[in-house]
């Protein structure tokens, strides 16, 4: 399967890496004290490619799918609770919905795939590509024009939406299982490290999920070309969220990733396309044990260590202040010159 | 050395915790999801006494001031960056300063001691117990006096100041050095182990500072009771801080405790009147090596980890959004039942 990708550079750029190191070094504070806000602030000039990086109406999307899998029993929640949640995302009581209030983020829900016909509103994109995909046990979870097509539906999402940051969320009943299938396929890594509780599986429904698991990967194991995987054992939602991080990317705006769903999407997208992966910024690690894993398969350093589990964007969301901080720090704190200070050494 | 203690109740109200608990619970999200949120939004409904707990008014309150001991080296900046910082803050410009505008902290900087005279103006507080300690290397750092009216001033603070919540900051050159002093004598841990590079001390600096305070110690070996080691080794800055926690928790305002020097009042105020941790926030865990053996000490536990090494307050003021955040998922995050969820195991 090949995918028309669009083009994306490589955020590193020497001179002006440079200038805002020195920009930051000058600041009234000891060289480093603010620990992980100052390499922060100097990715986002880089994404933004000034060093006086500004928010442009950040964007926090949920994608949201339901999968075939979920009648397995794999999760501790029923799959109606997909369409459920949607609805509570957009009524404004879900942890996403409060915490976008909080921060002045736009959310936007886009149905990618839920088994559920949605009335039309403010804040809900229909890009179902079906409703919920086929089960992975039985065979590729979607086609490969179903996968095409939602990725292409959420490159569009992004593209039809303004601004120059991107947070990342999502929702589905059954998709830590598609993502830990994919953490498996894509970096070989042993099936049990990848599969976690989840929503909070008990023991037996631990068992029962690596058992299914197990079997998905033996049902699909002559596959191993990003696509096909994500095709195979992905989620709508998932392959939407592969197209979302490729066009962010690509109009160079600062992604933000949730937790081990969105992660998922982000290691298939930068297996089709390396250099997504300067324009990520990793909000936090969850609690699901195999979110560390791909953290450190992929050198991500995330910012929030608090035990969540929760996906939706909850994380994307927590983080955001930080990734303000860092700008904040970078254009509004006074200099040694400018604040007269002095400098360290000095007598 | 005796001091009349503000009365602080213990946090603790198990039929209030129970409640807080079941609201937390009942949110639309799988039990314990929202991972260190949770038990922080318990904490603070303990401590506001309600199961709807409100910001009032938030106060970040940075105190300064100068250490006798920075003559003999032990910071890597000259002693007139006190007050240059104080200048700072009040104009605007420093980490701080930024911080709180982001978060409508109200700032208020404390001259607890600081070596040179300020121009009165809005947002300082003049409660200068001297201009500077002593040098803790000849003799104790200040008298007992000194140490009550610094302790005093502190309470006098935070008593004139309106809400709910008080962020702590701090600002003195050696301070570190103060704050290393007073976690190796009040928990009996290897100096060497609480000693760390401050403002970024080259390894020449690293072991004057450490031959400097061992001589410290060694000079006031036969002081153990925790405000006679205050009065020893501390600072102004630290003994007001001490008191603005012991009246903050009489007073039953959330404490948002910054790094290193803040902590080491904290650990002060603790030993005088232990009901005080119930009342703390734990901000972050800073880079300053003793940070993580005084937080394991205390049973801490920060919500960040960014290797931050700036004090000032501005690592509560970046955790601030955490706590705000904690609040508003209890009070506006809908419950299964409001939203009509399916809960876990349904079918």
């Amino acid at each position: 399967m090949t995918l028309k990708l669009p083009p994306i550079a490589d955020v590193n750029d020497a001179p002006l890496a440079q200038r805002l190191q020195h920009r930051i070094d000058r600041k009234t504070k000891p060289l480093g004290a603010l620990g992980r806000l100052e390499p922060l602030a100097l990715q986002i000039g880089l994404i933004q490619q000034t060093d006086t990086p500004r928010w442009v109406t950040p964007q926090l999307v949920v994608f949201a799918g339901d999968h075939g899998l979920a009648a397995r029993g794999v999760s501790a929640y029923p799959s109606d609770v997909t369409w459920q949640m949607v609805e509570n995302f957009l009524a404004g009581g879900a942890a996403v919905s409060v915490l976008a209030r909080q921060h002045g983020l736009a959310l936007t829900v886009v149905d990618a795939g839920v088994r559920h016909e949605f009335a039309p509103r403010q804040g809900l994109m229909d890009c179902k590509t079906a409703p919920g995909t086929a089960d992975a046990f039985d065979g590729p979870a979607m086609s490969e024009a179903q996968c095409q097509q939602a990725i292409a539906a959420g490159r569009q999402v992004v593209n039809d939406l303004p601004g120059n940051a991107l947070l990342l969320g999502e929702m589905g009943i059954g998709n830590t299982s598609s993502a830990a299938l994919l953490l498996a396929k894509l970096t070989g890594a042993d099936l049990a490290l990848c599969v976690g509780r989840g929503t909070g599986l008990d023991d037996a429904g631990m068992a029962n999920k690596l058992t299914v698991l197990s079997g998905v990967m033996q049902r699909h194991q002559a596959v191993s070309e990003p696509l096909q995987v994500l095709a195979a054992v992905g989620g709508f939602e998932i392959a939407a969220l592969v197209g979302a991080v490729l066009q962010a990317a690509s109009q160079r705006r600062v992604i933000v990733v949730d937790g081990f769903i969105t992660g998922a999407a982000v290691l298939v997208a930068a297996r089709l396309a390396p250099a997504v992966l300067g324009y990520c910024v990793w909000s936090h690690c969850s609690a699901e044990s195999g979110h560390g894993l791909m953290i450190r398969h992929l050198g991500a350093q995330p910012l929030l260590d608090l035990g969540l589990r929760l996906g939706e964007g909850s994380g994307a969301a927590l983080a955001w202040p930080l990734l303000d901080s860092a700008v904040r720090v970078l254009n509004d704190m006074a200099s040694f010159e400018s604040a007269g200070v002095s400098d360290r050494d000095a007598t």
